[in-house]
């Protein structure tokens, strides 16, 4: 059985070189120089800071969404995709009172999250993951981890413009950029 | 601050007796005396058991819908409640596979989980706990708690029946039905 949860363990060694990171909203994270994405929880102790994240049923995709989504996607690990971003994020609490409904119209409806992701399909491989419901304190609510090769590094900079330009992200209080290649 | 997160601890002795327990689908839960509602997390070594639960934002819920509910119902802890139930659930691969749509399709407009709940309101009070994003290994996905004063007896179990007959319940793989009283 494989896990749903991750851990991003983050300190002098991983299998990822830190190029760049930054706090983007609020407070930033301890500067690091690598990063490895471990399968499961790893003991915090052994490095400069762990994030962990659990991949869970989609929040908002709709089925013709999920056919679209499917139908375009390609998973992590391409040869090629040597590039990597990691973005946790953490969302207000006038977002967490939102009801279904308005989060939805928030999220797609007028900021269009899927549609932008669908465009960048498959260049850019995506992975998100939920911290939110693993305790009441973590740091962040979600881990996105994206994937691309050094040529879509510019569309994926186009993509972050995007999502950052939309109404979603005015409810975003906390934001880091942590940018990757693999070795 | 308050933690979102409840422990139900059971075992010999508790706030709660034991009334009855039985598995309505699947696998049962050892059989305990008495069990407590604790905030936070406590060692299961003290315990013959210990579910766990994190109280999240609503999933289905829409504005109307939870106008209608804030209106209506009261909180936990009320002197004359002096009856609970906790019925642990676990839903199937199914049901996860779902879409957000296909979800809220099945929840409300087929199932009518959230207007059943209405109709006993204040009189059956209501916590729900997610489980199923805290580990990837949790033995179910929600915990609900529901409190109400003995006189409202009759009307819990022909809520439970109601709930029990919908579409939704298809997709119930465990459930656990625990029965208690106060002190």
């Amino acid at each position: 059985m494989t896990t749903r949860l991750y851990s991003f363990a983050a300190g002098e060694q991983g299998d990822w070189t830190v190029t760049a990171q930054a706090a983007v909203i609020g407070e930033p994270l301890p500067a690091v120089r690598a990063l490895s994405v471990l399968p499961g929880p790893v003991p915090t102790v052994d490095h400069r800071w762990v994030l962990r994240g659990i991949t869970s049923n989609e929040r908002y995709v709709e089925r013709a969404e999920r056919e679209v989504l499917v139908a375009k996607q390609q998973g992590l690990g391409r040869a090629p995709s040597t590039c990597a971003v990691l973005i946790p994020i953490r969302k207000s609490v006038a977002w967490w009172a939102l009801t279904q409904d308005e989060r939805r119209a928030v999220f797609e409806t007028r900021s269009k999250h899927i549609e932008i992701g669908v465009r960048y399909l498959p260049a850019i491989a995506r992975r998100l993951h939920h911290c939110r419901d693993l305790t009441p304190d973590e740091p962040f609510d979600f881990l996105t981890w994206f994937e691309f090769a050094p040529a879509d590094a510019q569309a994926f900079d186009v993509l972050l413009a995007e999502l950052r330009a939309s109404e979603e992200w005015h409810y975003v209080d906390r934001e880091v950029e942590i940018r990757l290649t693999r070795g």
